[in-house]
C-alpha cells in the first residue's frame, strides 16, 4: 500500500484483500490476520481502519456492487452510441446479463458475492443498505423493461422480482457447475422473451 | 450419541452437527472442533468417521438432499391421494416448490443448503455426485412438467432449466431478505403459468 494513501484508499484495499481471500480460500479463511495478510499490513493497521470483521464485509459487498454498477454503466454506454439500440428492454437485460457471471472478468466477483450472500443469511439476512440498492435495481428494472406496457405496476413488480430472481439463480447453477454458462443464458433469455411479450 | 450407534448413524450425527453450525454461526465457524463440541464426541471421534473436513461436508450435502427429497416425496402421497389430482405439473411444482423456503421447517436447511453451495463454489464447484444428483432432477422436471407437450426435448430442457434456476434465486432473495416469501412465491407461479402454457 503506497505510504500516503488517504483512508477511503486504504479501507479499499483492505476490501480487495478480503475479496482475494474468500476468492482463493473461501470465506472460511477470512481473519483479521489472513486479511492483514493479504493486504501486506499488520492486523492492527487493519483493526485501525475496520473495527469488526463484520464492517469489512459490509464495505465489500458495497464494494462489489460499484464494480458492477461501473461494468453496467459502460455496457449501457456501448450500447446507447450503437445503432438502432432500443432502450427500454435493453437496458433493463444489460443489468440482469450481469448478474450472470458470463464473462471471465465478473465470474471471479460473483463467486465472492456469492458467498457473502450466503454469510449474510447465516448472520441476520442482507442489511437494510443492500436491501435498499436491491430494491432501486429492481425500480429501475420495472420501469425500464416495461417502459411501453400498459401492465399495472404490482404485475410489473411481480415480472421484475421473477426475472432477478431467474438471473441470481441462474448464475448459481452456473457458478457451481451445474449448467453450462450458455445453458444458463439461453434460460434467461426464454425467460425474458416470454415476459416481455 | 448413544453408545451402540452404528458406523452410519455416527455419521449421520455428525453431519448434523455440522449443520447445526453453519445455522447458527455460519460456515466460517466450522472446524473440527466445533463439529466435535457440537455432537457431543471428542476431535478423535470425528476424524475416525470422516477423513477430511471436506468429507463431512460432502456428507452433509448428500443428507440435506434426502431430507428435502423425504419431504417431496411426502407432498407427493399427500397430492396424489387428494381428489382431482393432476399429475404431471403439480408434480413438478411441488418439487419445484420445495426449493423455495416457504416453510420454517425447510428454512434452516436452506440456508445452511446455500451455505454449502457458496463454499463449493470456492472450492473447485458441485462433486460430479451433486452434479448428476441435480441432473436427475431436472430430467425429472422435464418429463413432469410438460408430460402432455409436444415440444422438443431440448425447448423442455430449457424450461426445465429456467424454472429450476428462478426457484434457486428466488430463495435465496427471500433467504436473505430481499423479497418476502409470499414475494417470492407470486414471482415463481407468474414463470410457471408462462412456461406452462
Amino acid at each position: 500500500m503506497p505510504r500516503f494513501a488517504d483512508h477511503s484508499e486504504r479501507r479499499t484495499a483492505i476490501a480487495d484483500a478480503l475479496i482475494n481471500v474468500i476468492a482463493q480460500r473461501g470465506i472460511e479463511a477470512v481473519s483479521i490476520r489472513s486479511i492483514a495478510a493479504e493486504a501486506g499490513v499488520s492486523a492492527g493497521t487493519v483493526q485501525h481502519y475496520f473495527s469488526s470483521k463484520q464492517e469489512i464485509f459490509d464495505f465489500a459487498v458495497a464494494s462489489l456492487r460499484v464494480r458492477a454498477s461501473a461494468r453496467i454503466a459502460e455496457h449501457l454506454e456501448v450500447q446507447a452510441s450503437s445503432p438502432g439500440a432500443s432502450p427500454g428492454r435493453q437496458v433493463a437485460r444489460t443489468v440482469l446479463k450481469q448478474v450472470l457471471p458470463l464473462d471471465d472478468a465478473s465470474l471471479r466477483e460473483s463467486k465472492v458475492a456469492l458467498a457473502l450472500h450466503a454469510h449474510a443469511v447465516t448472520h441476520g439476512g442482507a442489511s437494510s443498505a443492500q436491501v435498499a440498492d436491491w430494491e432501486e435495481l429492481r425500480r429501475f428494472v420495472v420501469e425500464e423493461i416495461h417502459g411501453g406496457s400498459d401492465l399495472l405496476f404490482a404485475d410489473r413488480m411481480v415480472m421484475a422480482t421473477a426475472l432477478m430472481g431467474a438471473a441470481e439463480g441462474l448464475s448459481i447453477l452456473a457458478l457451481a457447475g451445474y449448467v453450462s454458462k450458455s445453458e444458463a443464458a439461453e434460460a434467461f433469455d426464454l425467460l425474458d422473451r416470454m415476459l416481455g411479450n
